[in-house]
């Protein structure tokens, strides 16, 4: 009997072992061939799904993006009221943890790459955008005049890339403190919003 | 009678081509070849300066850090009260206008290259540290309490970091609200400082 494959299944494993290679080498180490021996398969097994590198990395990085968007959502729907959803969600979004550190490092790998590649720009615009929506449905219900959603939801989406960033590239022995100061600068921003 | 060279200014010469050829295509763009013709030398010449490409990146990111922050002690210098050099210097360091958009474009190719390179991750909490310290000058004064300047400090520079990233990264289309959006958060951060 042939052996079965579970295409999404292996696309997914593609999908994850780039994830990987980036967030432990940087980007530039994401080559085909890098990646699909990090997935225990040959070059060709690899560009059977991705025809490209570009294919790949935008597939990695639009992966990221959705399975980050379905924790904030969980994490908004574990919450009261309407502050504290908002308040759950940004904190979600940050680096707060190993896990999402790897994230954020990946993130910046593409913000990088971006600069010279308008394929990955576009694509980060439209996850940008997306991002914005989620932050704007959490503040509209906590403010009353559009404008004033407008102001709260650019510091809030400046407030949350710049900690992140900041995070991302800390030396080890600054990151507790800057958490810690992460939680208070949160809790001050979503006091505000109103 | 022998060509004289001045050998400092052909090293900056090389640290400028460095420093277009990234801004224009990216890190990745940025090889010693790349960078030679772009300052019309052959890459021997180049190598007179610079032994390897890192040398040369470092060098690059270093120097555009100084002369970001010539021009930040220039907006203090020449603003009044403690308050305005804050506000000047922040604004200072904003992508508001194309020149510093580019600038902004080379520190992310930097950052996300920094994700797998030590070299380049040491260099740039050298930088960061000089410019956290630039703030806590410019913000002690307005501040009574060691702690709360700490918490002002960091929330400043997110702020700087979020903006400037958003900037970078935005679709041209929404690149002047934008920067609307960034002078009244800097307003309204620079305000609550006390």
């Amino acid at each position: 009997m042939p052996k079965v494959v579970d295409h999404d299944e292996r696309r997914a494993g593609f999908v994850l072992a780039s994830w990987s290679v980036i967030a432990e080498e940087g980007l530039n180490a994401a080559t085909l061939r890098r990646v699909a021996a990090a997935a225990g398969a040959t070059t060709g097994a690899l560009t059977h799904y991705f025809t490209d590198r570009e294919a790949l990395l935008v597939e990695t990085l639009r992966s990221a993006h959705f399975e980050a968007g379905a924790r904030m959502l969980r994490a908004a729907s574990s919450a009261g009221a309407a502050r504290d959803k908002l308040r759950a969600v940004i904190l979600e979004a940050l680096p707060l943890d190993d896990a999402r550190l790897r994230e954020w490092r990946v993130w910046l790998a593409f913000w990088g790459e971006a600069v010279g590649n308008p394929q990955l720009r576009k694509e980060n615009e439209i996850r940008i955008a997306e991002w914005r929506d989620l932050i704007e449905t959490l503040v509209a219900p906590l403010v009353g005049q559009p404008r004033a959603v407008e102001a709260a939801v650019s510091e809030l989406l400046s407030l949350v890339d710049g900690i992140g960033l900041r995070l991302a590239l800390a030396a080890p022995a600054e990151r507790e403190d800057l958490r810690a100061d992460a939680h208070s600068i949160v809790d001050r921003a979503t006091a505000r919003v109103a």
